[in-house]
């Protein structure tokens, strides 16, 4: 009934990588999509560290097989910093508006949401989200932006993303169209 | 008494431009700038395709002749959507302001505003802003954002516009003073 | 108690750094950090000409000394106004949100907020927010923002800084340790 669909799931952390301490960031990525979607998912996931040249590696090789791919942790102002950088520099568009309203979400909760840096963009037929690194703060973003992210997803090309109403309605205007193929 | 403006309206659109559909977007676009200005308008029309060369060369045409460009159509995250990096292309100045608030108004009506890359530049002595494809959300979008509308077009040098405040109320700093040439 | 601190203020503007009219930027930043923040404060004053060479020199060497860089002036759509264009210039991370909820607090005041183009980036150890250009406009989006800056600067290395909670109560996240020099 419902087209499967792989999703990417990147935790970007240098002491999570390492083993200094457990990476919570795709637990939280994985159980909040797996609630929220009727699809059948395969995740794929990588824990590695703030290094640019890793990041932008890891995103080019899930853009090509993933129609989303979700990153945690990295996007703060510090020098280590720099999931930002690394997903603009892979980006074939980018989408102001999901950095925006990912600030503007968490901004209800965080004074502090202001000094984030997350981005959206499209790589592709993927489109590529940073979220923050907390398991809290990823969930209350996701809440906040996913509604979009079905039919974004549609517009590039990739497979139609179905979610549970009591999780998040996806949005899509009138004239969007179920595929045939999803039926 | 008031100063006569010229307005560059251009609608991107594959389908429109070759005939597959009616353009709607330039009459929308007409009718509420007719509707909200004192001003005698000289309006400059185009229907083109969603070609990044051939909206950067109308967009350049018409910021030589006009204070004010709109553009209707091609600002969301499809391939064949560019009319955003073609704005960008032409600009002297990005006003982010303008994309943020568009999308925030949007936002108000439908969560996919989010996928918008809709932009407002300065290119010499015109203001450009690219507005959504659809009359209704051209409409709501032209009444949250163009009270800012005739001030920039002072500070960049252009006419005086003055607006009918049963649609929308211009906003000028008391500072900014009405020239002689309007009176 | 409190760790000193040394903040860079920049006055950009034509005419009053060239006597034209007094400069009323200057005072305004100085009284409402001196009015929020514990911290013994050093302030580096400097009023220049909106010009960009001579704006970025100014930043560059204040970052050097300076943990906070505030700047006033220059950041509208009219020609001279460059002070956007320097502070990117010299920005080793820009923080998209600083520019988007600076905006967002002025939109509550005036509509042409939305002209506005300030930024907020970080150079090295220092933070650099463009402010408007107005004493009141200062003060509300110093009143809007500054609750996120102390820990900002704390991720980019700088002094921990404290503020007077009857002007502004600045956040840090809980993980966040006052450090034991500051003690």
């Amino acid at each position: 009934m419902y087209q499967s669909a792989s999703i990417g799931l990147v935790s970007i952390s240098d002491r999570a990588s390492s083993g200094v301490y457990e990476d919570k960031g795709l637990p939280a990525l994985r159980e909040w999509l797996a609630a929220a979607l009727h699809n059948p998912l395969e995740f794929v996931e990588r824990l590695i560290p703030d290094e640019q040249p890793v990041i932008e590696a890891t995103l080019k090789e899930l853009a090509q097989r993933c129609c989303l791919v979700l990153t945690t942790g990295g996007t703060g102002p510090a020098p280590r910093d720099v999931t930002p950088e690394a997903t603009l520099a892979v980006a074939d568009k980018v989408l102001p508006g999901f950095g925006e309203q990912m600030r503007a979400v968490s901004l209800k909760y965080v004074p502090t949401a202001i000094l984030s840096r997350q981005v959206g963009v499209v790589r592709g037929a993927c489109l590529i989200l940073n979220l923050p690194g907390q398991p809290k703060a990823i969930k209350e973003t996701l809440d906040g932006v996913f509604a979009a992210v079905p039919y974004g997803i549609d517009l590039v090309g990739g497979p139609y993303l179905e979610t549970r109403e009591e999780v998040v309605k996806a949005f899509r205007p009138k004239s969007a169209v179920r595929p045939p193929a999803a039926s």
